[in-house]
């Protein structure tokens, strides 16, 4: 009797959103509704447009409207380098810095084996055979320096290194337990210029 | 060059939640997108239908998918005492105490000078013409005992004893500084039997 079904299934839905629980999710609704109707129906569009029109990059495996995203299908970058993140933040971080102008692969999250997340999930096939496409001499692995990221990079080495493609990783300039996304630019040129072999 | 627009769009519409920054307001884009996109069309669909579906009722002026709410609609209900709150979910708490079995005005905020937020802003003349529909014989003052809620309480306890009407206030079993959302029922419904009047 007291919530309409139509602000009942709202408030349920906003609750999809990372980190917003039931009474922050009845709050939003609420201020929606009463006080911005025009955000709101911005937010509604503007998400059933970016879930038809974003795709992942069949190259770089990044976000994009098209097959190929345009900083795959650039000229200007050196294709022998091939700098694998776990984010498209990450991504953009490291272009933020203009110490690197070689492509890139998003892995789109990290081995978690906690929550699931193998390499299977994480489609590290896919990486697999970008890496291996001839025309890359070196893979920079630029995964985060936490546990996870550290173990991603770890795995990652193994399965290239097993083919025979070069493989080296930023310097740990990046802080140790420290998220790329929060580390300012100079630091992470320095990690980037610094970057070594990995070894067995 | 980096970020797609429509997923830009996306994550400058996500920014209408309160209290979501830009920063947040991304990372919900990406995780919306890689990993929850049954969770965003859901999101979407029910953002789009509650903005078709809900307006607010003619009697209280809360949240309802009618002209008329199904509370105010009750025949079960005494029409004789109507019992002012700040918002819907104050309302729902006031329900669980099970100590009131009148009507309900719902304000749909509270003044708010520094937000420019007055008695206009507020309609409050839609409460008083509530009010003096006849039926009412007592007006309970339920916004919360906040600065901004008693001097809410205040000016429309003025403006109904200005009409000869009863107004009463809950009693302060309510902390100070206290908002009704987070008070227990128990305390709630002493503050709701031990209601007294408003005196000039
Ligand atoms: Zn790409
Ligand atoms: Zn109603």
């Amino acid at each position: 009797m007291s919530t309409p079904s139509s602000l009942e299934e709202l408030i349920e839905a906003l609750r999809c959103l990372p980190g917003i629980g039931p009474k922050s999710a009845q709050r939003m609704a609420y201020h929606l509704l009463q006080r911005d109707r025009k955000g709101a129906r911005r937010l509604a569009d503007g998400m059933s447009h970016a879930l038809e029109a974003i795709r992942h990059c069949s190259r770089c495996n990044t976000f994009t409207e098209s097959d190929v995203c345009e900083r795959c299908a650039s000229t200007k970058r050196d294709a022998s380098l091939l700098c694998v993140v776990e984010t498209p933040v990450d991504m953009n971080m490291m272009e933020q810095t203009q110490a690197y102008n070689g492509l890139y692969y998003v892995i789109m999250g990290r081995l978690s084996p906690l929550d699931g997340v193998g390499p299977r999930e994480l489609q590290l096939d896919r990486l697999l055979a970008r890496a291996c496409d001839g025309e890359v001499q070196e893979v920079i692995l630029a995964t985060n320096y936490t546990n996870e990221g550290e173990a991603t990079a770890h795995y990652v080495s193994e399965l290239l290194r097993s083919r025979g493609i070069k493989v080296t990783r930023i310097a740990r300039g990046v802080p140790v337990g420290g998220e790329l996304e929060y580390v300012d630019a100079g630091t992470l040129a320095q990690a980037m210029r610094e970057r070594k072999n990995v070894e067995a």
